[in-house]
């Protein structure tokens, strides 16, 4: 069977277990059978060869034949700060992050921004993490961070290489392959107030342009993610 | 007036005229009236600022008082040779590629392609592109070329740094400053087949991997097109 079902529990015995929409999707559409084998991944860095055990109403239970550490992170770890959008361009900028490998999405609360990152929302983009990483064959789940408020974000101190997309910034050129991690806030349409601006040109963000044109949230976010990993 | 309208005949005289759709934005949604100052540009590379000079039933015609040569392209010319995917994701590969400075969409016709390139849908493609392009500001136009066939297309002998999305070929790394023309492939999803490839490698076509991860058709040239504008 050519897909892969994602198990919420780490996997660290002989057995798992799905439930769910996975446990469905694995028993209605795939039709899977006792005996058949299936790729399995819990989202902490490796996948897994597993053979279906026993199917009820609730769960099938797999029996694990072997773990595989397949690591496809890319070389720098890169955490989004974004204004979200509204809509369906959440979860396709979601989508996007996860397949280019970005590590982290941090839920930017702003001025100006119109989305707000509600519990349900945030539990939407966590399943889209999932969807993408089925599809796209990572083994680790971009994580998507609790909210922050963004003059609170930019004063974080545990933070390097701090990049904010700002019209006039520098441009950002080939990546120093000495850097492991960068944090990259894009702001939302009407872009950050002079307040939020000034919180972190203080605490050393450095401005950078993504090129001339006026991007969408969702585009520029997906821009760093892709230069990031590409370049 | 923030918005911007597309004119479809290239200005050049001093007056222009808005049909269709963007006439019934300009009067109806945005309840424009004689006197009124508007932003045009018609695809050519500049804008213009216009007086609404007379509104009837079927168009709007407009005085040109001042026209403006504002360039946001990128540096290298990209053109993108893409497998399209279905449905919505041709929309959204679209309106990324028109706002990360692409030049040009061929849609490639290929063995293992789902998509077909049909004249409904380029039409709708290109409608996509003025609308995206009315958004970032861009006033040129990304060409939607005409369908071409795959293995007619990798034997062109007209274009040049010719790059191929394949899994497994070298890293993109940073983009040389004296390189001005870039042409990518991208396959559908399950790759092209052998015989194209093999046809892409007899003309000199390289094999660059887009990271490890799986990605969509779109997320890939969504991916060269930010590579080739950021780097």
């Amino acid at each position: 069977m050519s897909e892969r079902f994602f198990v919420e529990q780490p996997i660290t015995g002989s057995t798992a277990e799905l439930v769910d929409a996975e446990a469905q999707h694995l028993t209605k559409v795939m039709r899977a059978a006792v005996g058949d084998e299936v790729v399995l991944f819990d989202g902490s860095g490796a996948e897994f060869t597993a053979k279906v055990a026993r199917i009820s109403k609730a769960a099938v239970t797999l029996e694990i034949l072997e773990r595989r550490e397949i690591n496809l992170e890319p070389r720098a770890e890169l955490t989004l700060a974004v204004a979200l959008p509204k809509g369906e361009r959440q979860k396709w900028l979601v989508e996007k992050l996860t397949e280019l490998g970005a590590a982290r999405l941090v839920p930017l609360i702003t001025e100006r921004g119109v989305a707000q990152p509600v519990d349900a929302a945030i539990a939407r983009l966590r399943r889209a993490v999932i969807e993408a990483s089925k599809q796209c064959g990572r083994n680790r789940l971009m994580e998507i961070a609790p909210p922050r408020e963004a003059s609170e974000y930019f004063a974080d101190d545990s933070l390097s290489m701090k990049l904010i997309a700002e019209p006039g910034g520098e441009t950002l050129g080939s990546l120093p392959s000495e850097v492991s991690t960068i944090a990259c806030a894009i702001g939302p349409e009407g872009g950050f107030t002079p307040a939020e601006l000034k919180v972190a040109l203080e605490n050393q963000w450095r401005p950078v342009s993504l090129g001339r044109s006026i991007l969408r949230i969702e585009t520029a976010a997906i821009a760093v993610a892709a230069w990031s990993g590409l370049s």
